[in-house]
Parts: C-alpha cells; structure tokens; sequence
C-alpha cells in the first residue's frame, strides 16, 4: 500500500474527525476506495473505536434507479436511518469507477430519491462528518494527469501541517471580522462588497479534505464593480471559461465569458437569486498549485479567491436564496486583497 | 455483466428471500463481489424494497484486528446492530479476494470480536437471511480452476429450478420421516442408524445458495456399522482424504485415513461428543456434479451422502453437543439407501 494512503487515513481520523474510544464511526465508500477503508479501519482500531463500512457505487445507484418507479423511489431506508442514528461520525469518500455511471438517469428520479432521503441529509449534518477522495484513474482523467501524477497531486493536497493551516485561516478570519467591507483588485478585476453583519469562517479539513479556504457571504445589495474569474470549470459537464461579470446595487448587470456564455446565461437566469453573489472567498491550501476543474480542489488553491453566484451560507449570516450555488475562481498572483484601509494580501503574500 | 450475475441475483431476491414492498434488505459484500450488489439492487428495486451495501472484507479485518487490543475488541458495533434490527433480510455473499488474508492473525483476538458480537449472531438469525458466493479469482484457484470454469461450476449449481427441486426434496423427506431408521449401503460401507423422533429437513436454497440436501441427526447412540468417506477435503487448511469409520452403539471404536489421519484423531479427541454423529444427509443438487473441497458445495453434490462428526442440529431435535462439526462426503454412484423395508435409492437413482 502506499504510505500516504496510510497517513490521509490519520488524518481523518485524528483530525477530521478526530475519533475517540467507544465511538462508531461509519465509512461509505464505493470499491474503488477499498484501500483507503483498509486504512481507516486500522487507525479507528487505535482508537478503540469501532467501525461499519457502507458499500455505495454509482453502479449499485444506477441498477437501483433503472428498476425503481415512483413507490419504490418513496421507500424510507430505515436500515440506513437507524445505522446513521447510532453513529458519532460519517466519513465519505469520493472514489467513482467512472464519472459518467449516472448519465441519462432521468433527473426527477434522483430528486424523488433525494426528497425521500431528505431527513437522512439533515441527521448526517448533526454528526460529525468528513467528505475527503480516494485518488482513483477515473478523477485523474478528468483532472487530465496520469493516475501516478494525481495521486502526487491529491496528496499534496491532503498531506499537510493542517494545525498549522488551520492557525494561519483563523489569524487572517479575525482580521477580516475587524473589517466591514473587502476589496477586490486584480487583472479586469476591481470589486467592492460590505460584510458588515456577516462572518468569515474557515475551512480547515473538519469537513472537507482536502480543503482550505476562509469564507463569507457579502451584503447581498452591496456588490459593486467588476471581476474577472481567469480559471476554466465545469458546471453539469460543460466547460466555461473566462467569466466577467458587472455588478450594481448587488446585481450582475452584465456579463461575458469566453467560453460557454450560454451556458452561464441560463445559471444567471435560474431565479431571483442567481444573478446576486452568495460567497467570497480566499483560497489557503498551498499544497493546491494547479487547477483541474474540480471545484473541491480549485477552490482551496493558494493565490486564489473565489466568488459564488446564489445561495448564500446560513453560518455566515448570508441571506440569498437561490437553486444555484455556483463557485467562480480567479488566480491573484498579480491581485490584491484589500480591507477597510488594511491590504491583507498582495501578489502571492498575506501581508502582517 | 455475465447475464448469470443478474439471474443468481434474481434467485436470492424472489426465491431465496422472497423479498417483497416495503422491506429492508441488507447486503454484506467484499468489494469483489460488486457486480453481483448492483444486479440485487435492480431486484430489490423491483420489488418496491430499500437496499444498504456493507462493505466487509478480510482485507479491513485484518487491518482492524492488527491494531486492536483487547479493549478495542470489546467494542460493541452499535450502528451495526441498529442498522441490522431495522433489516428484514440479511444476504451475505463469500467473495474473497485472498483465502489467506487472515493468516498469521492470533485466533484468540478472532474469538475476543466473536464473543463481542456474538449478540449480532442471533439477531442476524432472527432475519430472513441468506448466504451465497460470487464467483472469483480466489475462489476458482482454491476449486482448481480457471475462472471462467469456476464460473460454470458455481452457476450450474445456482441457476437452477429450486421450486421442483424443493419439491423433490419435501418429497424425499416425508418418505424419510415415515421410517424410523437409516441403513447406508456401498463401498466399504454398511450403516445403520435410528431416526425415531428425529426430523429429516430440507435445505432448499433459503440459507444457502447453492443448496440442495435433506438432512437429520440421528439417535446418537444407535449409530452401528463401518462408513468409507472418499471425496478429500479440508480441515483448518488441511486435506484429509479416504476416511474410514468404525461405530459401536454411536460411538467411533476405530478409524483410519488415506490422508491427514493425525488430523482426524485430533478432531475425533476433542470432546465428549466430537466420536458420536450429529448428521447424516443426502446432496440433491444435480447442478454439482463434481468435488471442489469446499464443503458448501461438495455436501449438496447429486449422488452423494454425507455426515457429520460431532454437533447436531436442533431443528431436527438433534442432541449430541460438540465443538466439533465435521461434513464429510461419500459418493454413492454405486450404493444403496434404505429406509425401514424401503430402498429409497440405488446406485444414482432416487427410487420411488
């Protein structure tokens, strides 16, 4: 086995989810990431703690999907239910086989599931839970690199000084929490929000891993100027890239984009709250130096920020509700984070 | 998929455990045995009933167990027990990767996690559970086989019409159960032993897929005569073969083997019970028509009987107590079964 398997499997455990004698621990994961399951129940034995491991593919959902009508769609797992009840922690992993499992799975059959598990949703947010990924050939084609390279890159990603990660975010949270409004300056970039009532929070691999980020929601009406998101996504399988937006009185007045205009057009389009900014963000995992379209990743890239277009998040007081949650990254090698009077960041430094 | 995946499945569902609206099943499977888990999650879709996967291998195992101590082995798997009593039906499937994985594993730490989860045993029991194999690599090397051969072999013996087969079956035991004795005629062989208040049960598929046998434990201590055991087979790893057996009023007054004779006496010494008989059967699975030195097939071979040393079976109001419970196999091609003044069979027919 790989040793770093061994030490991402440390880290869920102490970290993450920083595991205790006697607690149960449920693990869900699909064969792909069997190894990393071997790992973890290792380092859940030091704990004295014990776990169950669920075995969940998109193959297994896709047969389920196929056969299932709409009665069969309404049955409650109550075996799934009780499980999760009497579990301390969830850890999930991301390990498909293939990307493609689900594709032309008619969607109203997984929103009736997704309806019907809607109470299971809300009962694993009251654990605590940790989604991290199993480096697998079918996320390394998607991120274009051989399986040998991916794993490099996941683990980069994921073996790091996370107390140390975890100092430095809150260090620069406190200090955006001093300020009421943030600054954005930057190739085609020059955007000004207030945050005045809302919070920065981080993101330091308590739910996500890799992850690392420090994040707010604006004012919704207070979005001013423009921003130009340089780095390429996927949203639904296609690609956009080169995404500028104008913004008035919190509105995206107008926007263009190199690639996929169409596409972001509709996303604009969604509802009322689709063409308001829901998140800011400044990414901070240094391990993180390429994008690769998976937004898990690219998000938490170092010298980066990114802005969402919709929902807001409820734990930093946002208020904008919307279908869409759509996360936007711009490199900010050349840019510079400004707040109140105080630049925070400038060209790849976080300034004291 | 081998369209055999999707019938074997087919079979567990409607037959073996006659799933049916609203249920909860639950499915034990080692990552190797995937193919089969997304074939019944399309049957129990059809059904209208809900699916959990765990995820179990020897491979987690033995990582867990390498590093628990004895406090960690008496952790009690509560979201397994939770999950487990909202299941109304339990399917394991023996799929392993390696049939050695779990070497060189102290066996007390093996008996410490039993007796933790001995509680789960009966509940597990208290289900409508049924336990199968997937046919792979591990499996086909310890059969002898190629794969695709090992195939063939295990899905002969699965697909299979369960429903005449059970009715055979019944058919066989009622006349059984109108006799009070056995009498095994054949090579090296002249068996005698009563059956009075004792049942004869079949096994038609509802625990075991593949199945086929119809089964008692006869009255312990009327058990008389010599047996000759030719299908070898394996003990703890090891092959005894060409068992002969000498009994005075139930009792094993002499033995010899071909092969692993140590090994019998070894077994034959172990308790008070371990010298008397606790079953005698009949294989009716004409799906099997050869040894592969796994007993869950080898027991239910067309043409053969079997009996076991040591533990017999309440169901049949068996009494003999034992650790030991030891199958072993006779062809009787060439042999004769006769129940009071009745020949029940002879030399590869069942006569009516």
């Amino acid at each position: 086995m790989d040793p770093r398997v061994k030490k991402h499997a440390e880290i869920m455990v102490n970290w993450s989810t920083a595991v205790v004698e006697d607690e149960m621990v449920m693990i869900v994961a699909p064969p792909t990431a069997h190894e990393l399951v071997v790992a973890l129940a290792g380092e859940i034995a030091k704990k004295s703690a014990s776990y169950l491991a669920l075995m969940e593919s998109d193959e297994v959902l896709r047969s389920y999907l196929e056969q299932a009508d709409d009665r069969t769609l309404a049955v409650f797992p109550r075996h799934y239910e009780s499980a999760l009840e009497s579990s301390d922690v969830v850890i999930w992993i991301l390990a498909p086989a293939s990307v493609s499992t689900l594709a032309g799975i008619p969607p109203e059959k997984i929103a009736l599931r997704a309806k019907t598990r809607e109470p299971l949703f809300d009962l694993h947010l009251s654990k605590r839970w940790c989604d991290t990924l199993h480096p697998c050939p079918a996320l390394a084609q998607q991120a274009d690199m051989s399986l040998e390279e991916y794993r490099d890159f996941v683990y980069n990603a994921i073996l790091i000084d996370w107390s140390g990660l975890s100092e430095d975010m809150s260090a620069l949270a406190k200090r955006l929490n001093r300020h009421g409004d943030i600054h954005l300056v930057g190739h085609g970039t020059s955007l000004h929000a207030e945050t005045k009532g809302r919070v920065w929070m981080v993101e330091d691999g308590k739910h996500n891993m890799p992850s690392g980020e420090v994040y707010t929601s604006p004012v919704e009406n207070s979005v001013e100027g423009e921003i130009y998101f340089d780095i390429p996504f996927l949203y639904q399988g296609r690609i956009i890239e080169g995404v500028k937006l104008w913004f008035e009185k919190g509105l995206v007045v107008d926007f263009e984009a190199e690639r996929g205009e169409g596409t972001l057009k509709d996303i604009l389009d969604t509802d009322a709250g689709s063409r308001r900014l829901g998140e800011i963000a400044v990414g901070m995992n240094r391990g993180i130096s390429r994008y690769t379209r998976n937004m898990l990743f690219d998000e938490k890239m170092r010298d980066t920020i990114h802005c969402a277009l919709g929902r807001g998040l409820a734990e930093c007081n946002g208020t904008n509700e919307s279908a869409v949650h759509l996360d936007m990254v711009k490199s900010m090698h050349d840019g510079e984070i400004v707040a109140g009077r105080e630049t925070i960041y400038r060209a790849g430094k976080l300034l004291r």
